[in-house]
C-alpha cells in the first residue's frame, strides 16, 4: 500500500513509529517530568517527585541547627532522586516504549547554586563539610547576599561598569555574584575548596551527561557574561582581594546555546531513569525561558508571565534598551536572534501559600474539605463576588522581596487597612490583588523604557485560578491569554530536547509544532479596571515610600532582625524575655517546627502552587 | 461579753452582721456581678452573662439585613437580662444573705447610646421600628459617626468653641453629639420619635430605680457638659438646622454627682435581682472610672489603664491643662476635687481576639489545648523569649481607629516586616507590642502637656499576660503596678454602691478601705528598652506618616469601601466579579457568618479579654 496509507494504518492501529522527549521541571520544592510527543506536542504522560529535603531556611537538616534569616539551602541529591523516580513514573503513565524517546531537556529554578569539586561532587557530600551551611545549594530565594549585591551595586555604579545597564542598574542578591561573594567572606574554607560554582540548571545536565557545560542564559542573566566577557579582575579585587579571579577560577566555563545538545545520556544516567542511552541531552535553561516557545509567545512585545511560586516575567524584543530594574537582557537569552528581557516578581504563591499555611483558622479548612475545593479556592470563592475595594485593603508583594523593578530583597511584605471586621478572605484577596499590582508596575516599566508590552501570556500553576487571572486582566487593562498546558516549563523543556534531538531545526520552529496557548482568554472589565485604578494609585504611593528610601523601615527592621539573631545565637536569647518564665529549652520543645513550615505541607495546593518557580 | 470579743466571736462563727455591696460591670460582650464586703473590698462571688445578641457588626438579628461598615449595635433587653441572671447568681455563689446586701452600683461601657422615649423604652422595641438599625444601641465602637465627628470638629475649630480645647481639640465618632447627629441625619424619622439620647450607663439605672438621672461621667466626657453648659444652639443649629435643639431637648437632664444614690431599688428591679426594696442604686459610671479608686490610684499622676477589649486611661491632676488628643478632662470627673482626664485606644484585646479568630492556623489551638493553655497563652509561650525585634515586624494598633491622641476611627491596622518565614505567633508579638507603643504615645503626650505620668498602674483582663506588662514595662521605661481584683471595674462599682449607701463619706475613703493593688510588679529592663525605642522610632514615624495627613490612604481606603458597600447594596454586587461564576447568592450561603465574628466565640479566651472594655 501506498505510504501515507500506511501511515494512517499504523496510527490508527497504534503501531506507527512516534518519537517522545521527556522535559524535566525542577521547582522549588518538587521536580516534574513529561513525556512529549515530538510531533505535536501531545503530552502523554507526567509524574511528580518531591524534594526529600523541601527547603532549608529555618534549620539546617543535617545537624539541627538554626539557620540565620533570609537564608534558603536545597541539598543536590534530592534533584537527582527526581531523575531516578519521577522520569520513570512519567514513561509509566506515558504507557509508551521507552526505546522511542529520542532526548531529553531540563529546566531549573535560577539562581540557584552549587559548590562542587572539579567531577561536579557537591562539597556538602564531603563528610568534612556535611554540617556547614555554606556547603549546601543556595536557592533562588536565598536572600542573604543583599549585603554583598548592595556592594556590588555601589561599586559599579561609581566604576560605571558597563555590563551594569544590562540589569536595570541593579543585580540581585539571587545572583551568582552576590552569593558566590557572600560565601567568600563567610566561609573561606569552603569557598578555597571549591572548584566551580555552578548552576544548579547545568548541574543537572552534568548529571545527564558526565560532562560540565554552562548554558548561555543563566551565564546572561545570573552570571553577568555579557559581550563575551565576565566582570573584571579589577572590579572583583575591588569588592574584595579574594574574590579578583572568582570569575575566571570558579564560574567560567563552555558555553553551551539555548536548544542545543549538552552531550549524550550516559550509561549511569540511561540506568537511573530507564531512558536509552545515548540519547540527546538539552543544554540547561530556566524555567522562565523554556515556556516560552512552550506557550508561543517569542515575538516582540509578548510578555510572558510564568507565574507559581514566584513569578518570571520573559518577553522579546529587536531593539537593546534598559529598563529601569530589570532582571536583565541578554542577546539570544530566549531565542536566537532577539534580546531577551526578563523581569520577576519574588514572591506571588509563595505569599499565597504562606498566607494559607500560616494566616487561615481551623474552620475555612474543613469548610474547604466539605464544599470539595482547596482552601485557597474556598477562599477565591468567599471574597470573589466582593466590589472592588469593599475590603478595604492594601498590601505590598514584597513578603520575599522586589525582584523587579527595585531589585532589593531587604523589602518586606505589608498590609494596611484592617479593621476589627476584616475577615480572612479579605486579606487574601488584597494578597492577590498586590501581585497583579506589582506586574502592573513592571509592564509600565517595560513600556515607558521604550519595548512595549503589547500582549500578556499566562503560563504556571496560578492560571488555574480564573478569579486571579481577571483580577490581572482589570489591573493591567489587557487580555490574557493562557498557555494550554498544565506543565508550561517541562513542555518548553521537551520542545528544547526536541530541538537538541535535531528532530527542529531550532526553538521557534519546535515551538510553532508543539506549543500551546489560549488566546485572549479574559477580558478587562472598564468598572473594575476603573475600580482597581484607585488601589493601585495607594499601592504606587506605598512602592515609592517604602521602596525608594522616603523611609527605610524595611532595611531598619531586617537590620534588627539579624540582629537579634546574632545575639540569641551568641547565647543571650533571653533580651526581652524578662516577663515570661519559660526558657528558651521549653519553647524550643513547644514548638513543632517542622509543621510550621509550608515548605513541608505536601498536600494537593502547595503542588499546584509551585508548578513554576 | 464586751462588744469587741463578741465581734470577733461572731466573725470566727459566721454570725456577724457584715453589709455587703454589688457592683455590676457591663462590659463589650458580656456583665459581670460581683459581691463584696463593704468593711474591706472582699469578693465574695461573681457570676457572668454574655449578652445574648453580643455585637451586632455584620447583620442585625432581627432582620438579617447587612450593616453598613463601621457599625455596632446592640440590644437593650439583653443587658436587663444580666441583672436578671447574673446578680442572682454572684448572691449564691457568694453565700450570703441578700437581705445583708446595702447598695448595688453599675459601670458601663461608654459612649453607648440608646434611643427612648419618655418612659425609657428603646425604640427598637417598638415593633414599627424593630427592623430599623438606627433603633438600636449604638455601642462604644460604632464608628460610622466618623463623618459627622469631623464636621463637628471642623466646626468647632472655625468657630473657636470653647469646650473643644477640653477634648483635645477633637471630639470622637464615639461620643453622644457625633451618634446623635448621624442619627438625625440617616433616620429623621427615629429621631424624630426619640425622647431621650440615653447612655446605656443611666439606661440600666433608670430600670433599677424607676427613674432617669444623668451621671456626671459621661456627661462631661462623652456629652461635652462644661461649666454646665452643652454646646450652643447657634452651633448646633450650623452643623444642622434639625439638629438645633439637640441637646436641650434630647441630651439635657438632671444630673447625678458620682458616688451619689440615683434612687431606691424599685419593687420590679427587687423582684428580678432578688435584692432587697429600697436599698442604695448608685449614680451611673464609666468602667474605666470606677476602676481608679478600686485600684487606689486616684492621686495626681497615677495613671490608670483599664485594659481589655480596649484600653482606657485615666488620671487625676490638680491642673487643668490642654493635653493634644486626649478624651476629655473634666472637673470631678473622676472623683470629686480633681481634674480627671481620659485618654483611650479604641482597640487592644479586641485586636489580639480578631487576630486569634481571623489569623491563626488550627495546629496553635490543637497544641494549644494539648498543653492546656488558651491560643493566647500558647502564643505568648512561643514568641515571649525572642530578642525584641527579632520577627522583623512592626505594627500599628489602629484596627479599631486610633482614640487617642490622633482621635480618628477611620485610620485602620498595618502589619508591616512580614517574610514567608514568618511566623503566626510573630505578628501576635507585634500586635501585642504595637498597643504598648501606642500608649506610650498617649504617656509621652501627657507629660509633655504639663501632666506628667509618675505611676502606671494597670487594670483589665489583659494584665494576666505576664509577658504583654513585661513589654508595656520595657517599652515605657516604667515600673508596672496591677490591680489586686480580677474584678476591678465590678469592685469599683461596688465602692460607689457603698458610697451612695452612706456607708463611706466619699469615694477616696471607700476606695482606701475597699480598693487593692500589687506595686512595681513589673521592672523595665534596661536592654529591652533600648531596643524597644528602636521599634518604637520606627511605630512614631509611620504613627505620623499614615495618621497626621502625609499619607491618607486609610481615609481613602474607608471611603472606596464604602462607595463599595454602597454598590452592592444598589444591587451592584457583581462590579469586578468578572471572574467568577458564584453569584452573591451562592456565597453568601458559602459564609457561615455567625461562626465568622469573634463576639460570637464565647470561649474562656473571649471571657477574659473583655473584664474590661
Amino acid at each position: 500500500m501506498p505510504t501515507t496509507e500506511r501511515a494512517a494504518d499504523q496510527e490508527a492501529s497504534g503501531l506507527v513509529d512516534e518519537r517522545y522527549v521527556v522535559g524535566v521541571d525542577y521547582g522549588t520544592l518538587s521536580g516534574r517530568a513529561v513525556v512529549v510527543r515530538v510531533s505535536d506536542g501531545a503530552e502523554l504522560g507526567s509524574a511528580a517527585f518531591a524534594y526529600p529535603h523541601a527547603v532549608m531556611d529555618r534549620i539546617l537538616a543535617r545537624s539541627g541547627v538554626t539557620l540565620p534569616p533570609d537564608w534558603a539551602l536545597q541539598v543536590p541529591s534530592d534533584y537527582v532522586d527526581v531523575l531516578k523516580h519521577a522520569v520513570p513514573d512519567a514513561i509509566a503513565a506515558a504507557g509508551i516504549d521507552p526505546a522511542n524517546v529520542v532526548g531529553i531537556g531540563t529546566d531549573f529554578t535560577a539562581c540557584t547554586m552549587i559548590p562542587t569539586l572539579s567531577d561536579g561532587t557537591p562539597l556538602n557530600e564531603l563528610p568534612e563539610f556535611a554540617d556547614r551551611p555554606h556547603a549546601y545549594v543556595k536557592l533562588w530565594k536565598h536572600h542573604a547576599a543583599q549585603p554583598q549585591a548592595d556592594r556590588i551595586n555601589e561599586l559599579a555604579a561609581v566604576r560605571g561598569e558597563s555590563w551594569s545597564p544590562r540589569y536595570g542598574g541593579l543585580i540581585s542578591s539571587e545572583w551568582e555574584f552576590a552569593k558566590g561573594l557572600q560565601l567568600l567572606e563567610e566561609d573561606p574554607e569552603i569557598y578555597d575548596r571549591m572548584q566551580h560554582w555552578v548552576e544548579a540548571a547545568d548541574w543537572i545536565v552534568w548529571q545527564l551527561t558526565g560532562t560540565y557545560v554552562r548554558n548561555a542564559c543563566t551565564a546572561g542573566y545570573k552570571g553577568m557574561l555579557q559581550d563575551g566577557e565576565y566582570p573584571s579582575r579589577d572590579f572583583l579585587k575591588a569588592l574584595n582581594p579574594g574574590f579578583e579571579t572568582f570569575a575566571e577560577t570558579k564560574v567560567a566555563h563552555q558555553i553551551g546555546q539555548l536548544g542545543a545538545s549538552a552531550g549524550r545520556l550516559s550509561a549511569e544516567a540511561a540506568a537511573l531513569t530507564g531512558l536509552p542511552e545515548g540519547i540527546a541531552v538539552a543544554v540547561g535553561n530556566v524555567d522562565a525561558h523554556v515556556t516560552a516557545p512552550a506557550a508561543r509567545a517569542v515575538k516582540p512585545g509578548q510578555m510572558v508571565a510564568i507565574m507559581g511560586t514566584s513569578t518570571c516575567h520573559v518577553m522579546n524584543s529587536d531593539r537593546l534598551v534598559e529598563v529601569p530594574g530589570m532582571c536583565g537582557v541578554v542577546d539570544g537569552g530566549i531565542v536566537d536572534g532577539l534580546y531577551g528581557y526578563e523581569a520577576g516578581q519574588s514572591g506571588v504563591g509563595d505569599i499565597f501559600a504562606w498566607f494559607v499555611e500560616n494566616q487561615v483558622p481551623a474552620r475555612y479548612s474543613t469548610e474547604a474539605a466539605a464544599a470539595g475545593l482547596s482552601v485557597h479556592q474556598y477562599l477565591t470563592e468567599l471574597i470573589a463576588g466582593q466590589p472592588v475595594g469593599g475590603h478595604g485593603l492594601v498590601a505590598l508583594d514584597w513578603a520575599s522581596g522586589n525582584r523587579s523593578v527595585l531589585v532589593d530583597h531587604e523589602l518586606s511584605g505589608l498590609v494596611l487597612g484592617t479593621t476589627l471586621t476584616t475577615r480572612t478572605e479579605e486579606i487574601y484577596r488584597a494578597l492577590l490583588e498586590s501581585t497583579a499590582f506589582g506586574t502592573r508596575k513592571i509592564v509600565e516599566t517595560f513600556t515607558a523604557a521604550g519595548v512595549p508590552v503589547t500582549e500578556f501570556i499566562v503560563a504556571g500553576g496560578l492560571l488555574k485560578n480564573a478569579f486571579l487571572m481577571q483580577v490581572y486582566s482589570d489591573v493591567l487593562r489587557m487580555p490574557i491569554s493562557t498557555i494550554a498546558s498544565d506543565q508550561g516549563p517541562a513542555l518548553g523543556s521537551a520542545i528544547h530536547a526536541a530541538v537538541a534531538a535535531g528532530v527542529y531545526p531550532n526553538v521557534l520552529a519546535a515551538g510553532e509544532a508543539m506549543g500551546k496557548v489560549n488566546t485572549n482568554v479574559y477580558q478587562p472589565n472598564d468598572e473594575a479596571a476603573d475600580a482597581y485604578d484607585r488601589l493601585y494609585a495607594e499601592y504606587s504611593l506605598l512602592h515609592d515610600y517604602f521602596g525608594r528610601g522616603a523611609n527605610d523601615v524595611m532595611h531598619r527592621l531586617a537590620a534588627l532582625r539579624r540582629e537579634g539573631f546574632a545575639a540569641a545565637s551568641a547565647g543571650a536569647a533571653s533580651v526581652g524575655a524578662g516577663g515570661t518564665d519559660l526558657d528558651s529549652l521549653e519553647q524550643q520543645s513547644l514548638e513543632p517546627e517542622p509543621e510550621h513550615k509550608p515548605e513541608h505541607s505536601a498536600g494537593a495546593t502547595a503542588q499546584s502552587m509551585e508548578a513554576a518557580k
